[in-house]
């Protein structure tokens, strides 16, 4: 089966270890590198999450780099532990890697590979934009080496979570943001639209922990305190499947049914806007006609519920 | 019958057009005054309008105080012809107006009528809000002396139409809008959220043209240019009812089935969200709960189609 190169920058994090289980699930996926950068966590930390959960896969062969500590304008102010526990995977402590992280920058991790899979990189982002915007000032001609783009973040039409129109991958580095999405490249954006639609429940939850393999029981653990921040949300235990669902949409197992392509900017201001991706969606009424100078394709709604999709993969860890 | 004192601030307009013919025909209306502010076409030009409408309906009675014609930190730009006509009514010439405009300024006749119906006046304000964040300094008093406010603008999860995300009420003035949202009272927000959900379609207007009374045909032919312009947001000649909607949802006739009460904050910036009323929909997911500190009543959902109703207004003029 021909295997296709993708790189994972995130910010393990619960969801972003759920998206990293479901890359490894896929044999069409050969997972060439992981960056990391602040976010859910710190980079660092999310780097040592990264690093035990492939070896808990037995694939610590992945290249893992640490990104950017701090965001381009702000400091990093230490994640958001009431949500995915201390150590950024809901406060689970896994053993040891026998191997540490690369020596290159999360940055240097992805213009690298950019260039080795020269036209071929599926990049998938899933926290803070800081790496990619540190990436394409290193290597200028980054739009044009990489595959495809896929970015878990930002809301076009549904509310915010970090702040009422601003989602937290953005929010955290809106100056980051606002340079990938002016880059010159089309990017799927996976936003609050879409994910906010797709969870798991907590008999999904208990699907997990009471699972014969190794892996699956881990993950239903880490899912506890991030169950119990959505109560807050959603008025029970559950989780948003934001970065595997974006992970889905990037290798095409799960196939956008609308998503227009349209023009996006990041607010970057200090205003009530900051970190909002403001789309311009005004083509709703007519059903999106194409508009001059859209790169950004605004997953809005998918082929099916994928929360059963992940959950079959999940399982199938041994 | 009891009336009740209302006061309509607009910014004469096809749609304020409508919107006042649609308070003159509900007899528990007391229509006490009409300001004006530039927005669709100048003050100056609204007055006009308004002036001239009123004595078409036999209620040259009502006070027309002609308010701001700039916007508190830009100039007032022209307006748009391109949607409402040379004029601001569709290009439609009405005979004059045996009364001209009062003496006082738009925000001085706002506070001078919450004044003398001290608890009991109804504040409609369907243009931008330069003549309410005035009327706010003059008389600072003016949140306890008005008995509600109902605002046509912004937009809450609906694309704006001004900008991506700036309705055009808000984005002409978003430093008055600022004002008037931070202000000590509670305001109902019409929003395009529900606007653009009620439309007249062509067969309404024809029904308007062929009708037998005088007004009707004229609002037929007024509603010309309008419906022109909506073919390139809904790919059909047709209009959305944002100004008459607020009018019916103020005065009981229409009412709201899902309005969660929230905070609102203007963006003022200068940024890609300048004008957005940033309303915090986060509740979306469990119902909307009670929010700390939320004033805006942000209308949704309506209880009914708003233009049957309307129609059936129109048409019983004589």
């Amino acid at each position: 089966m021909p295997q296709r190169p993708y790189l994972l920058d995130c910010d393990t994090g619960v969801d972003d270890a759920l998206a990293l289980f479901h890359l490894l699930s896929d044999p069409e996926v050969d997972l060439v590198g992981v960056s990391t950068v602040s976010g859910n966590t710190s980079a660092a930390q999310a780097a040592e999450n990264t690093l035990r959960l492939l070896a808990l896969a037995g694939r610590s062969d992945v290249p893992v780099a640490v990104g950017e500590h701090h965001f381009r304008m702000v400091d990093f102010d230490g994640g958001v532990p009431h949500i995915h526990g201390d150590n950024g995977i809901g406060g689970i402590e896994l053993p040891s890697s026998a191997v540490g992280p690369s020596d290159e920058s999360g940055a240097e991790l992805i213009a690298r590979l950019a260039r080795e899979h020269r036209g071929e990189l599926h990049l998938i982002a899933i926290g803070p934009l800081t790496n990619l915007a540190l990436a394409l000032e290193i290597e200028p001609e980054l739009p044009s080496l990489i595959g495809a783009l896929t970015i878990m973040g930002g809301a076009a039409l549904a509310p915010g979570n970090s702040t009422p129109v601003a989602e937290a991958n953005i929010a955290c580095d809106p100056h980051a943001a606002e340079l990938v999405f002016a880059a010159d490249w089309n990017i799927t954006m996976v936003g609050l639209d879409v994910t906010m639609k797709h969870l798991v429940e907590a008999p999904d939850r208990a699907a997990l922990l009471s699972a014969p393999g190794r892996i699956a029981p881990v993950l239903g653990e880490m899912l506890g305190i991030y169950f119990d921040f959505y109560v807050s949300v959603f008025g029970r235990p559950c989780s948003a499947l934001h970065d595997p669902l974006a992970v889905a949409i990037a290798t095409g197992e799960v196939v956008p049914t609308l998503a227009p392509v349209v023009r996006v900017r990041v607010d970057a201001t200090d205003g009530p806007g900051r970190g909002q991706t403001v789309c311009d969606m005004r083509g709703l009424y007519a059903g999106y006609p194409a508009q001059n100078g859209a790169r950004v394709r605004v997953v809005l709604e998918v082929d099916q519920p994928y929360a059963p999709l992940l959950m079959k993969r999940l399982l199938s860890f041994d």
